[in-house]
């Protein structure tokens, strides 16, 4: 009667069952670092004086926070990084080309269900929608899984969403967590990990799933997690061949909190400054907006691509508003090129750039300035987040972002 | 006999005629600043205290230094052109999306044989191309003339490079100003009008004479400067309703500099570091690289990206080295797209981004680190322009720049 959390965790522990609250002492199947917090990590590796790393082959190194560098720091920390791939032969090496690492760790196989993947980035939490246990941690502990391939962690209880009724016409993923996490509250998982489950969720792809699971950090969550199905089997079968093992929850499981939601009457949904559970439904929301930020790893894949060119195919983005569009990985620019999606965007007055993170964590590529307002498709609004303190952030999906581009305002795109 | 630039200047200024060393006070038909140099003519400008700018349909405003926004400073720098550009109803604005100033100025048909041109950006030289004598100058100098409308100009000398032979192939316009760079020397045309003509000139693109026009400053030019033509006239027909008047040089004016340069056995010429006239052939270069950047206003147009893509197609960057594609413009970018040359560059390993300055100015967009090595299609080598003082810039052509992307190594496109 465990969870799959449970049941993943005792196997990557070599347990034959724990219960949550235990400690345990996790083998990590992918550890994941990237230019920003790789640099920490590999200063606090070198001060442990371990001879090499514990598994190159389970290293995954992408750059998507500054890239291509936006400054002599940023380049320095390329340098360093791209050192430490070479001293250790860490072959998954992804450079300031590829993308976003959350999309080019399912994108390149480097997730399968049943694994333990850690990443020096919150949003790690995303592969869950693939049926692994997967968490952000802090780049000194990512030091001591490159040196012993292991960590401490205490096994979560779960949140589990049982999600039912039909999405109606332009409502999304986005919009459901959103709602779940304007419900929950920031602190309405703490350390729990949050399955998304029930026959929404069968109904959504594996994209989709991605979008929930990329949020549950934004509740609190340890962790988001989708069971495996038959989507999940295709989606892995065709990215990885690694081996996987499939784990499911028993719902009777003691450490289980079952909570159902309806979507069926759900309306697009707005997270309003500053913080990601200040949710909205759009009806209420009546704000202009100066930039519209399409991408991140939360909705800068295709499917976000294919839904914002629809609205913008033969529009134009309002006068006074500006329009990042920011694919999430060179895959998926590749594909978003051949569809005739870029064109869309660039004929709308759109600005096409490289895969990367872009102002979602206000690194560079679109920070903006006081007193001005982003509409996001990224996952956090906190002030400051895109830029200027004075400036305010709103998050919805990519819908409603292209709707709101056209207008210059937040619209639904009815 | 007086020569195109005395010609032009003596029309600006309303007299019959001028001389080379005479200060004549000069209308101006356009006047050009972007996002980095334009918050301190605006400054300027309003300390003046002008009711309004002398003439809001000759003042034109692209974004293109830091786009988009790359931090809060330059967030605030595109909120205070924008106020500028509303407040005095400024209609030629261009905003983050658009591209590089000195290509959106001749593409939107805002440059025509005749007329005189200023830019708070030192490469304005470039629109001499299209007989327009053109020419950077302060930001403070923009304030005076957003105010009055004209600035007053010492007329100067001219240079005239009769340029003879066919060039080879694999070798381009980029090569041919980079080696009479060499020759002259960085201050071999100061405060020189360097006119560009002969039988190579006559058979170039307006492309081609845009890529020695650009550069005329680098051998200290006050201006670039080609006598219009069929190709010429063709070009602004297309892109301009302005009426213009086409001035011609007359060859026994004794302000009148002639240097004869055979190019027929020229070979692709690179500018070593820290310094544009450090000019070597091809073959005496050995020089491994980091990061090869495409691009900018003196080689980021289609035919550069034609050249490229030619190279590139089916190959792939080289393991180490990165590779950054930025068109000058979105025009190009679109075309690059319907080309099939964006899909090219992407699918080589290399990085396509919006339409920008890029790392030419070491602003954002592929800084360089310590000890990185940049192959640039851009205009200027000097020590610390793309970034860290302890990186090197290499100079050279698109040709090169692909040729050199593949092998890791700078190396002729043979």
């Amino acid at each position: 009667m465990p969870t799959m959390s449970e049941k993943i965790l005792a196997k990557a522990s070599g347990k034959e069952k724990v219960e949550a609250g235990d400690i345990v002492i996790a083998n990590i199947d992918v550890a994941m670092t990237h230019d920003l917090t790789g640099p920490l990590s590999v200063e606090s590796f070198e001060k442990i004086g371990a001879e090499n790393v514990w598994d190159a082959s389970k290293i995954v190194i992408p750059f998507d926070h500054q890239v291509p560098a936006d400054s002599i720091d940023s380049a320095n920390n390329h340098i360093i990084m791209r050192e430490f791939v070479k001293k250790y032969n860490i072959e998954n090496f992804y450079d300031v080309n590829a993308g976003v690492c959350h999309q080019i760790l399912p994108e390149k196989g480097h997730v399968v269900p049943g694994e333990v993947i850690v990443g020096a980035d919150s949003h790690t939490c995303t592969h869950g929608a693939l049926g692994a246990f997967s968490t952000g941690i802090g780049s000194t502990d990512m030091a001591m899984v490159f040196a012993e391939g292991n960590l401490w962690l205490k096994v979560p209880e779960t949140n589990r969403f049982n999600i039912t009724g039909d999405l109606k016409e332009n409502v999304y993923a986005k919009d459901v967590i959103l709602h779940i996490i304007g419900e929950m509250g920031a602190d309405g998982s703490t350390y729990k990990a949050c399955e998304f489950a029930g026959e929404t969720i069968s109904n959504m792809s594996i994209s989709d799933r991605m979008v929930l699971c990329n949020m549950a950090i934004e509740m609190g969550g340890k962790t988001g997690l989708v069971e495996p199905d038959k989507k999940t089997i295709d989606y892995v079968e065709k990215h990885s061949n690694k081996p996987y093992e499939i784990f499911k929850t028993d719902l009777d499981s003691s450490s289980l909190n079952m909570i159902d939601i309806d979507v069926s009457n759900l309306e697009p949904q707005i997270a309003c400054p500053h913080n990601v559970d200040n949710v909205k439904p759009i009806s209420e929301v009546d704000q202009e907006i100066d930039q519209v930020f399409l991408g991140s790893c939360t909705n800068g894949r295709l499917s976000d691509l294919r839904d914002a060119a629809k609205i913008l195919k033969g529009k134009k983005v309002a006068k006074d508003t500006r329009m990042l569009v920011i694919p999430a990985s060179q895959e998926i620019y590749l594909k978003a090129l051949d569809e005739g999606l870029l064109k869309i965007f660039v004929e709308a007055g759109a600005l096409v750039s490289a895969p990367c993170c872009g102002p979602c964590l206000g690194g560079h590529t679109g920070i903006i300035g006081p007193d001005e307002v982003s509409l996001s498709t990224s996952n956090r609004n906190f002030r400051g987040r895109q830029g200027s303190p004075d400036g305010k952030v709103f998050l919805s999906s990519a819908a409603v972002a292209a709707a709101s581009a056209i207008e210059g305002k937040i619209v639904s795109p009815e």
